[in-house]
């Protein structure tokens, strides 16, 4: 590492040229000089490549600068009743207890009625930004008049999609949300069948700016629309999916040594609740849902940071930030509720190309994107179940500790037989680094 | 995949018992069965572990039901000058572009100052939430009297942590947010060194609760706390790091042919104050940052989930979702800066066992928590300004589309040939699904 003095501006000659250029191993051996790596660490990143070359070549092109693969575990929830369907669920995670919490949450339900979902909608959006010097009454009559033409316009980029029941829904004329001065869009809604849609989106609002710019200058009275950006939206809150379990509260019956099904399902419905009303909760309940909705978007090659930021944004959408999900008691019957936009793809992006985005596929049988964002959201449900179950019950902690142990275990070095003997001893008490160093010193001791 | 009627109560028989119990081999019969998998997929799905079977174990452990490893590649970018030091970035990421973007705009940047972070603090934050069944006075008194009592009662569990400058720092009694009832909470703040903490959080919590509920019961005059939950909150509004680049506007006078240095720089800083008003664009802008963040994030094995809620969260706590960073012009001056909640940890958790995220932290020279709290948000201020850059310039499809090609390519099972042909043709044509495949025909009639 080269150390300057802060805030100057570098010499010129420490900076790296071409480096995409160079070869893997170029790359390799200029940041094995740079960073001083170790040969076993050089000796990890070989060891990381797929075997066979034609693949490491797919995942080296997936990404650019590429020098090895980074590996998560892929893990199978069986055991999930969608609609009246039995699924088992790919899931990619680097978080300990995710998987396992879903196939629980996952193997009870579907011995209580499953997971009912229903896709409300899949509208896409998209914006056209542009600054207007006339009145806005000329920018709104003009754009009327010239909508048919713009529509029609677009017909090579989208009648391929409109076969597949996609393309460009509808078109207005919309204020820079609450920004004063002369900034507009073009707030486009769109539909992109079974893909993301994206780059679908993306080159459909690129080919519409020119468009609307050149047909604008023609046409209007009294301005010109400058072009700032042409961009999908990743918040659409009208691709939205629902999936709820029901049961009757006596269900909950073995949930908790001191508790009936009757006091589980209201200390449920009130930890809920509590997230519905304090966004320090709520954020952390609705990460506990996307650790099981990630899980499956990241399985099938979708696109987990547009999905985060969807969801969260709509979490905050009234005002307040809050949870994602709703329990409710009615008489006798508990219902848990989560609503979610999941703009994702089954067709397009990574979906065919990622080779374990493919076997995840297979693995759920080629779903349509509605049918998926249906998955996904039982993954959420499920993840969010479970994590609220644990924490009204025995608390969080005890389902992470086994993988707290075994960390703290590997950290100092503890063989195979001395894991074995922590592992028995910690089963009923609290685990800490301390009291994990203590125990193996002890064990130690005694047979030195 | 068996189907039944929607909404009935399956037949337990279909249910699969003891599935974690299985080996990996027995899943994978299991599964293949289930999904009636391809031959090919399972030999994919077995090509995909790695070659050394301790290292497998490793992967297979960090979460359950593992089968095998999902890829993502590992790539560098280089020359990110953060403070005077330059660095190379590890970034995992499934989207293409984002390690060229990130590094374009290292690049650019070193040439002119560099990055500038600046953490601004470091605290957690944990909830005790539980209902009070007396009057609130009375709650806050008695809590009053025996808080001492309880930071004693946990010095077995804070003193190692607070030998390393951690530990509880703040403990008070806060309403539920706006809840209406007796629902109460213990707003706990913590620092946790480097470590991200959740562990040490989770059972200082535990613990914590226990306590309360036995020193409250011995001392209230009029009411008991039953304990709700007890679990960190991954809002950190106040773990926050800051990112600036600052140059006179003259500096981007390459930028784009049509826009001087000048006009480049105040269409940027419009760009992102649109981003500041419109939720619409503001989740899209915000989702660039964290393509760059949440790629380090991963590379360092740190939880990408965590990090996103609470950003997401942090960009909507005035009311209104908006655009983490800000861009403003001074003068000659042009600064962009990024504030962003992060709370990540470079001890503990997968940073030292995950093999990948070990050499991650060895690129990266090893940085303390608060300096890879700032790497990461140069990292997301990197991708942030070069997309801004590619939209109010040549579009964001031009980056996009020669990955877009290679997919439409490889679905349509072009030749090596026929790809560089293409490549070619569409150096400066609009790439659709259509175009490609008319490509394609018209090169193969042509040949045949």
């Amino acid at each position: 590492m080269h150390t300057y003095p802060s805030g100057s501006s570098m010499d010129a000659t420490h900076i790296v040229n071409g480096f995409s250029k160079l070869s893997r191993e170029k790359k390799l051996q200029w940041i094995a000089r740079q960073a001083e790596l170790s040969e076993r660490t050089l000796s990890e990143i070989h060891s990381h490549l797929h075997r066979d070359p034609g693949h490491q070549e797919v995942y080296s092109d997936i990404s650019e600068n590429t020098v090895t693969n980074f590996f998560l575990p892929l893990g199978l929830a069986p055991n999930f009743l969608l609609n009246g369907t039995l699924l088992t669920l790919p899931m990619v995670t680097e978080e300990s207890s995710v998987v396992a919490a879903a196939s629980l949450a996952a193997k009870f339900w579907a011995m209580h009625g499953g997971f009912t979902g229903e896709v409300k909608d899949v509208l896409k959006v998209g914006q056209v930004h542009f600054t207007w010097n006339g009145t806005e009454e000329s920018l709104i009559s003009s754009f009327g008049k010239q909508r048919e033409q713009l529509l029609r316009s677009l017909l090579p980029l989208t009648g391929r999609m409109e076969k597949r029941g996609g393309g460009v829904e509808g078109m207005e004329i919309r204020k820079t949300g609450n920004r004063p001065g002369n900034t507009y869009q073009l707030f486009v809604t769109l539909r992109t069948g079974d893909a993301m849609g994206a780059n679908f989106i993306n080159s459909v609002l690129e080919a519409l700016a020119k468009q609307f710019r050149s047909v604008m200058q023609e046409s209007a009275v009294d301005g010109t629309p400058e072009i700032i950006m042409s961009i999908l939206s990743n918040y659409t809150p009208e691709c939205l999916v629902r999936c709820r379990v029901e049961a009757a509260t006596k269900v909950f019956g073995n949930m908790d040594p001191g508790l009936s099904g009757d006091e589980f399902a209201h200390k449920f419905v009130q930890a809920v609740d509590i997230a519905r009303h304090d966004p320090y909760r709520a954020v952390t309940h609705n990460k506990g849902i996307f650790n099981g909705v990630d899980a499956v978007v990241m399985a099938t090659g979708n696109d987990f940071r547009a999905v985060e930021a969807c969801g969260h944004a709509y979490a905050a959408r009234a005002g307040s930030y809050s949870s994602l999900s709703r329990a409710e008691i009615k008489g006798p019957r508990f219902t848990f509720t989560l609503e979610i936009p999941l703009a994702v793809g089954t067709v397009g992006g990574l979906t065919g190309t990622h080779p374990m985005a493919a076997a995840s596929m297979e693995i759920l049988g080629h779903p349509s994107s509605e049918q998926l964002m249906q998955i996904i959201a039982a993954a959420g449900l499920a993840n969010n179940f479970s994590a609220v179950k644990s924490l009204i019950t025995t608390g969080i902690q005890q389902g992470h500790m086994r993988m707290h142990l075994v960390n703290i275990l590997r950290q100092l070095g503890a063989t195979r037989e001395e894991t074995g003997l922590a592992t028995r001893h910690f089963t009923s008490r609290t685990v800490s680094f301390a009291k994990v160093e203590e125990f193996l010193n002890s064990t130690r001791d005694q047979n030195s």
